[in-house]
């Protein structure tokens, strides 16, 4: 086991009907703005339930923060927290919204030019008082909600912004919440917890048991559940596991003390960057070809997973792997998405551009092992055309 | 799927050489009081360790602190805390050091009689500043270096004591500082473990199916696990396997959303308690027998208690779960560890004084149910007998 650290001071409120506990988690004198994307909080009454359980306090809203939230749009959340003396910050929505509260929290308390936090410039001590965070989450995919980090796009790139200033104080995730998501949105959810795992997991052994079988707990779950909880939408037990393994899958516990990949999240930022794919999606197209390519880089831990998570040990070990990587591409069928990139309408020739995003981002030495160069890059976007 | 909070701030410094760090962890101008208990921290070099990486701070030291703290000796601790003004408690040892230690900081900032503490009579607002707590770690068992409670003996009786005031503001956790323990430690460790797990777990099912599982990663890896690293003291992986699970099942996230039990604690502080027998042995005792008293209360966990660590799947229901208990006690006593009461000098005629004690503390309603009276713990004292 490699060594880590470990700390997480997010508070929890998990559950039916815990929206009235706003009045408790909230100071009392506070000035807050909520932030949200959408009209969906609005339309379904999430919004004004929320404004009722923070009756007497300062509330302004900041609405419209898209998915994949934009930097120009979140300088414009800036804006209004310092024009109007704001001291709290609640994001109510998906981990779009949750994110750009982040990028909002750090940018309010930096002085130099908001841009610096794309390129991950700024040390802890040159920010000034961050504003704290609270969260109402209506959709269970990022984690955002007890982590520190979050995505931001700007021009045709996205970022990874983060600081430990920037955990939730508190986050409300109420599963009948969710009730109301489109099932694409929950396909989403679904495969984003499912590979925020895999970039954890499906690496090289360490001899980090507790972490791997943890790891294998949320894949199997995902996997009995992923289907149901869309055709099922209001079973409020599946909700409630979906929603509390993609919150467990990515705020901290799984990466204690293993290598982490994520290769197929940064070339999946790019795909969303410059083709708009949704980034669930981009990860259902990614994941199935990194693992086929990686497969001698990845060869024991994808033994284990054909093994444990898939049930799969007849055969000899090119078999398995291969049956486990084609149930995994199989699992985001099922789910109603597709998983090759010529479905999505990208043209052969601009996969040169995905390249060119990630040189630019300095990210040329990729994986667990930092031996994923851009030419196996190109490679693995055709594979997976 | 219960509603749960969760909170815990803890920063966990795992791994290899991470003493040194203490430097870092602990304000430069701290007066610390480090608190012990025998004389193997100092035997084996830690606490020589610990100084040096706090060089530069006023030191002061309280060794003593026995298995099963008692609140007498900690009272002792209590006064060197005011007398020297000290501003930073630093716990270098068991569960027994860090759940005194806890005590110590709750006891220092009441201005109240401290058994009042005992019987969980004082509220977060009736304490004055809690001092921060920090842990070394030398041997995995309790969770107590990632958690906010701690049992304190006094008279003849163990009390659980707690607040989330005294969350640890770090605990290190290096698992070469545990190489010197003797075995039978280890095996307490292991037992602790386990049952703390199955507290948690082996109740009824409510459709957590995250934290079943996660509740099952540790208990096969506690099984995979125990007997080796009693058997190989200075592998270094099978004792950060320990260390890390042990420190996971009690950190509260087992216990999130689902109904718990604890009644084989509560039985066993009474053994220990009255009779002196390790904690760790007085839950190898009760568990078994617990389990096959409340079989129909716990059919369908032990059912899959069965299938999914033990991986029992064939003949009916009643000789799965035989078998499964049967595993659990085997399992305890091939760590070296006897499972019968009468082996631990217990007379049968002692056996009500464990009533009288649960009486005295209120506890006559045991279980995750509440269900469990005198009369059913009295029978279940005579079947582990």
């Amino acid at each position: 086991m490699m060594n880590f650290d470990f700390q997480n001071p997010t508070h929890i409120v998990f559950g039916h009907d815990r929206l009235d506990e706003l009045d408790g988690l909230v100071p009392k004198d506070a000035r807050l703005l909520i932030l949200y994307g959408g009209g969906s909080v609005k339309r379904f009454g999430t919004l004004d339930k929320v404004i009722r359980a923070l009756e007497g306090r300062d509330l302004f809203e900041f609405g419209g923060v898209e998915p994949n939230p934009r930097f120009s749009t979140l300088i414009k959340a800036v804006a209004a927290v310092k024009e109007n003396n704001i001291d709290f910050l609640l994001a109510v929505g998906g981990g779009s919204v949750m994110d750009g509260t982040k990028f909002v929290a750090l940018a309010a308390a930096y002085e130099g030019a908001p841009e610096d936090l794309l390129y991950r410039r700024v040390k802890a001590g040159e920010y000034g008082n961050v504003l704290p965070i609270g969260n109402v989450v209506t959709l269970p995919a990022t984690g955002s909600e007890m982590n520190s980090g979050g995505v931001i796009t700007h021009g045709k790139g996205k970022y990874v912004v983060g600081s430990p200033l920037v955990f939730p104080r508190f986050s409300i995730l109420d599963p009948a919440l969710t009730y109301t998501l489109p099932p694409a949105q929950v396909a989403n959810g679904v495969i984003d917890t499912f590979v925020h795992v895999c970039e954890q997991y499906l690496t090289y052994p360490v001899d980090a048991r507790l972490q791997d079988r943890m790891a294998e707990a949320i894949l199997r779950t995902m996997i009995e559940i992923g289907r149901k909880t869309m055709d099922e939408p209001a079973d409020y037990d599946l909700r409630a596991n979906l929603m509390w393994s993609a919150t467990m899958a990515l705020n901290g516990l799984l990466r204690c003390g293993v290598p982490q990949d994520w290769s197929t999240h940064m070339i999946g930022h790019e795909l969303t960057a410059l083709f708009g794919i949704d980034h669930a999606r981009t990860l259902a197209v990614i994941l199935p070809v990194m693992l086929e390519t990686r497969k001698e880089q990845k060869r024991e831990k994808l033994l284990q997973y054909a093994s444990r998570v898939w049930d799969i040990d007849e055969g000899d070990e090119e078999s398995r792997i291969n049956e486990a990587i084609k149930k995994t591409r199989d699992f985001f069928e099922s789910l109603d998405v597709k998983t090759r990139l010529g479905e999505y309408g990208v043209k052969r020739a601009e996969l040169t551009d995905v390249i060119a995003g990630l040189k630019d981002k300095k990210m040329t030495k990729l994986s667990e092992r930092g031996d994923l160069g851009p030419d196996q890059v190109l490679a693995i976007l055709n594979a997976a055309y």
